[in-house]
């Protein structure tokens, strides 16, 4: 941490920082500048010390970071790339992962349908909500517990894994009976108590990054995976909250290329709620390859205009079929495969 | 609600949007303009239905809300002031309510100096934090029962109520029987399964705003709490996020005049966590009490230099007391007193 | 434009609106709910109209727009792709256009071993900063003059149009004497005045989006220039100002799709001013092209580490190269060439 | 400047960073981490060295800056509070500035009625638009020459000063021969061309805050004015692009503590252009006050419902006349006047 003194700093409050910094077990190195000391303070685990600790003092006019808050999801601990492994499916390596499905599972025969189809054009991973977080509480809430049965329905006939959102620690033991990955939505992203629990699972947990969080913020969350000793975490982008009303989230498209320099987590992108459009679904999702994202999740609804929840961003069959046509090129010509 | 219609629209498309909302129970009047063809989606409750119904249909260009998408919480729906009574303890009346205390309790000793201190400034509702979300698994997460035992041995000796935060659903019960209003935190406001168990407890609530919530999305959530039964609901404006980095949140200052006119339930501010460094609070807290806020959520430590957590956003006792000695002008410029 | 009254909206505050429609005129179309009046406004101009001027009517509580603010750069009023033609080089059409070169121009051996190099390598524009719009009053602002001269050496040596930035209504007549295509910065897109003057002057003008500016709001600067007569404009996408603090703008990608739904103008990709670093331009280069768009603008330097602007953003010769290896199989695999 | 290595930096890459701030003339200090090697660059003018001169060095992973990038709208440059002098009315002073009048003028009487009006109210500072810098090219341009006459005519008449603003350095010279003090607008707090030109003209200038800049760039482009040896810079906070759209821009009410903390410029809050409505322009004045602000710039109209610009936005004489009501008492409770 670089701690700038203001210009009329003190020697006593230098040293006040000085024996802060040694107090919690630093080293100390002073910059007496010509207008401002500067006070390096250095040590591994300065990440984990909020900057807070030195700024409250007095005659301290800034404190800046050099290590970075997050520890265990950064590359610099963990050098090489994750490899997820969901039953045999691996999620960060050469051949892109596609999750497909509804946004929320309606009844058993749309999701039967939908996955044998999605199935058959590439995907590998069924997505489908049994519980869903709405943000109006006269919206339709998620067939819940009777949905995860017609999910585990659909992985044994069609011996294909499941991916579900978790809403709250409650549910976590039911939905980690019949899913295979965990899914952790952008609302939830530091829902830490949530985080701390799903954790414990040993499920592969895939954490979506909250609409209004910084890159950091997300790896930080993802520490919270991590220290638990739960390595099995995707990362999953879907869009930013910005100024920019035409989409319902602006697709972060360099995230991918921080996180990969970054962090050595898988990271796959959503399409589909980024977009809020199936008309944009496709561009955001050949971006999305192209930037080097290691898969993709997408709505797929037999029939758009009847589904209860999120219609307009969801793909039906033939919108799929032609979008998987479009991304084979493109997977091939950055060195992956679909 | 308004549809409007794409260019090349077909007289059948407009006919299946026509149906569509017959089939919804709406009434429907249809403007066929010289370039474009509008519907207009008429009924008291079109307000829970979501745009996507309509803007999936074919031909469809863009659908636009006229009905607000909440309802209890609006002023349309309660046109009288909501006052929220915790103990005797009005929020929403002529007097403003002053709200504070340490962000975490870190001892008994350091709780019961702050409490008596600010009491006797003019606070009349104690805050401490027990149960503490933080960004970093690697921070301080608050005492949790120990804090809240100290919380209740703050209310019995000085006979002020207590506010707490709440981060998830298995602690409602153990902080409902201590804390007087429970806190939903930024990050928790759109956790609806935390909402939906909390209205349930009867205690009045305190809903902050989300830092990337829009004002709708807000008082939808305020919904959530208001459709379970529970009419004691206190907002919490404590900063949006922006692209500006000399405070860690922008204060939302015109939100105050947006929910005055919109919604009928009282605001507060909590200037501490905009600001993010103490010497931006008195600012944010004046300007909040001239705008019009009901109250203010204000973090003290009797030494911010020593505090666990967040000590650069906290005020010392000198310092709050100065704030309080400029606040009562403001309110009683405004024709209210503190 | 749909009018909606407030719920206790009189009769004759109806009325107010229809005669105010009328006197505009306007066609007008009342739809009596059983809770609200809803007023649509019907004509091909409504359009040009503030919603301002209905807005502040008594009674009126909210106006929504159905037709766009932007008219010339719509696909509605001009269905075909736009094709801009800069000495032969066609942009718009099958085969991508990379522009690339200094950020600013240095001196003429720079900027003529960087020309000679990008163009033997695909580049068909070379860009180069004259004047420069800088941040700060003590940065390097420019060779100005010298600098045109040294572009058009480039020019007539290596046969490849010009692209250079205007910054000032001044300087128009010079630069377009040597440019081939005129440059609006981000920080200008608003700059009415620029824009009415550059658009005079019949050369192809590329128009860079602001960076907290609305793609409506880009379109209807883009309608600035066309209404002048001309009908040569480039837009260029460059990133928007977001909270996301790793790269210096967060890059649109959806825009692409959004452009490409609703104008016929062509669309390139500026990855290096998005970026910021090096080390993500080639990600945001690579989404770009996957996405749709027209073509690049891409800094590249002799020397990043020596020069006077922007090196942390410019790509080496190598690198440029390697850009360049990897971005032709994925133009192919959206059926495009570069 | 502090310049933060990469964990595996060799000491070839550290010392290229040492040779490199030594040519510039800066002095180093090396901090040889355990993991990583920070250097400290020294000097009082790194403030206007771009800190991509170190991140483009091999080895380099991040550099922040401890000097501001501004330095003569600093306090540390000029500790006391700068008093800008308009005819004799302060701007800065204890007394607060009320600047009100129309957004655009439309017409001799309507000018001079509403002059008037607002005068008799407190105002001392008539704002009035002659050339407007609209969104649409089918907008309402502004009365010109015209315009500027009128005005001419209200400031002999009843002897007070005018502020208007200027878009493009062609009109500098007719306007600063009628105008007391030259507007840059929200669009052209970075048109550096024209802040260079203007600063030559020694009137007082108010510069707008960019819509999307930071309080850092703002204060960064009045150094372009001061650099020009012009001393007489009024600053205007007239809100920021978010993601919140219940009002057009969010007064970033903080920036008021921000600024009188690290400048020493006077900064007046433009209420009606952040609003958007005219029913939150109240309680952004009355927050800007108590706040801190030197002033506002008030939009006045006759008759809002006739207005050619911004109508929405605009107070009638009455509700300008409760507003001042409302001012007076929370002016007295900061210990300022009207």
């Amino acid at each position: 941490m670089i701690v700038e003194m203001g210009k009329g700093a003190t020697r006593q409050q230098v040293d006040h920082v000085v024996k802060r910094a040694h107090a919690l077990g630093f080293e100390v190195q002073l910059n007496l500048g010509t207008e401002k000391t500067v006070v390096a303070i250095l040590g591994s685990d300065t990440g984990k010390t909020a900057t807070d600790v030195f700024a409250v003092l007095p005659g301290v006019e800034s404190v800046s970071r050099v290590m970075k808050p997050y520890k265990l999801a950064s590359r610099e601990f963990h050098p090489q790339n994750t490899i997820v492994n969901v039953n045999g499916i691996k999620i960060g390596g050469q051949k892109l992962v596609i999750m497909a499905g509804p946004c929320a599972v309606e009844n058993e025969h749309q999701l039967m349908e939908t996955a044998r189809a999605v199935q058959g054009l590439g995907a590998s991973i069924i997505r489908g909500g049994a519980y869903k977080p709405r943000t109006s509480p006269f919206s339709f809430q998620g067939l819940e517990k009777k949905a995860l049965k017609m999910l585990a329905t659909v992985k044994s006939e069609l011996g294909i894994p499941i991916i579900t959102e978790v809403v709250d620690i409650q549910n976590i033991e039911i939905i980690a009976k019949h899913a295979d990955i965990l899914q952790v939505g952008s609302r939830n992203m530091q829902n830490f108590a949530l985080l701390k629990e799903l954790a414990k699972m040993r499920h592969p947990i895939m954490l979506k990054r909250g609409y209004a969080a910084t890159i950091k913020e997300w790896l930080t969350a993802a520490d919270y995976l991590l220290a638990e000793g739960n390595q099995q975490v995707i990362l999953c982008e879907r869009g930013i909250r910005t100024f920019e009303d035409s989409v319902r989230f602006s697709m972060d498209i360099s995230s991918i290329g921080v996180i990969k320099r970054f962090s050595h987590l898988p990271v796959v992108v959503d399409p589909s709620h980024a977009a809020g459009h199936f008309a944009y679904v496709p561009t955001i999702a050949r971006a999305a390859i192209a930037a080097g994202a290691d898969g993709l999740l997408i709505e797929v609804h037999l029939n758009p205009e009847e589904a209860l929840v999120d219609g307009l961003q969801s793909l039906n069959i033939p919108n799929f079929e032609r979008l998987m046509a479009e991304l084979k090129p493109i997977a091939k010509a950055v060195g992956r495969s679909i």
